[in-house]
């Protein structure tokens, strides 16, 4: 694989990739629910939750309003989707939903992150290429123990996936060519906008990322330079 | 020790804290003078190169120029050190003279290092304030094997210390207070400034920074909130 050779720094998509958000999240949403006294079906609220990300960031693409972190997003759309379910957010207060939305910050890894991040570790640089901020990515990395060599968030490249800036400006502050860089990713889009942008792209199925029983979850559809399971099938590959 | 209980990152100084720079260019000096053909004290032509560091982020700091990142300010600087010899860097060639430049990426640890920040690793959030870039720190990292959590040059702040937004730029994207860091370094100036701008202080006595011999070096003249003479020491008072 040529790749291989070529190859400085393994970047990772985070949300679903490294770290399952939709059992972390509805996790937090038990919680909370509990705390609250509320009867809430938590998995489709982390999806409900989820499905808000890309079109709230979109606007920032887009330069519909200025680059807010993505806490900020979060922190909006959590509103949006009690409102959804026709709860006011005001009554549960502050604090509570600022807790809750600090759900994104601490989400489980999948089993094999660790140890296929640290495998890689020795011959590559790793680090995130993640639309979440440095410090949700920060405190993550600190609960998870994912050994990232670094953590450039979206607040540093002010650039959110699948826009080009949010793939070039991490690796020229890496001083490496674009084609030094592998994306690791679980969804296509990503990868294809990482393909676009000249870095090489390695699919990593995640067929449980938004829950047990989805059809056609964690199957590429599109020949990626390298396609794997697992984080660790990865390190064997480049290793 | 007050200090202990409120801060929840200690971020270091780099050049002369965390590394030997004098030992480390100078060995890359001998090297190309060798294989230049020419005599140079290599160490008086680390200490002419490091001279001339402050007064060229200076201008960068008061707005003289633009933001350029380290690796072209040393490089400049290289140029300059050459001719104060009576050297034309012409005929040398950009890729010796970027070779040697690269010098400051690969510095040696002071022997407490490793260690010290890993040990500090397991309680606190550790990372450079440097006025290094990104490329330089990840590739000091990676060589010299410092377990950093994260790494934010001053390409990314964008800002020289002792200017305060040096200081204040990294702790907005690590989410935390001002008094919730730890500057630890081995120069008075630098702690000053981060103590001005609301940061927590350590002294790390360095003696042998500037070569042996010098008088007053490694002694702290000020009251810093801690004073210690490795990392390790430093780690044992917050542990």
């Amino acid at each position: 694989m040529s790749a291989a050779q070529t190859v400085k720094a393994v970047l990772f998509d985070v949300f679903g990739t490294v770290v399952d958000w939709r059992t972390g999240v509805a996790a937090a949403v038990r919680r909370f629910a509990g705390e609250q006294g509320l009867e809430l079906d938590a998995g489709a609220f982390a999806d409900a939750w989820r499905s808000r990300y890309a079109p709230a960031m979109r606007k920032v693409s887009t330069g519909e309003r200025p680059f807010v972190v993505l806490d900020v997003l979060h922190r909006e759309n959590l509103d949006d989707v009690l409102e959804d379910l026709g709860l006011d957010p005001g009554p549960f207060g502050p604090a509570a939903l600022d807790e809750l939305n600090r759900a994104w910050h601490f989400l489980p890894p999948w089993p094999d992150s660790v140890p296929g991040i640290t495998a890689l570790k020795r011959d590559y640089i790793v680090g995130p290429l993640s639309n979440g901020n440095t410090s949700l990515l920060l405190d993550m990395a600190k609960a998870a123990g994912l050994p990232w060599d670094l953590i450039l968030g979206s607040d540093v490249t002010k650039a959110y996936k699948p826009a080009m800036a949010a793939y070039l400006r991490p690796a020229a502050m890496l001083g490496l060519e674009p084609a030094e860089i592998m994306l690791a990713a679980a969804h296509e889009a990503d990868l294809a906008a990482a393909r676009e942008a000249g870095l090489a792209t390695a699919f990593i199925s995640r067929p449980l990322e938004r829950g047990p029983g989805i059809p056609g979850a964690g199957i590429a559809t599109k020949p990626w330079d390298l396609s794997v399971s697992s984080i660790t099938e990865l390190a064997d590959l480049l290793g």
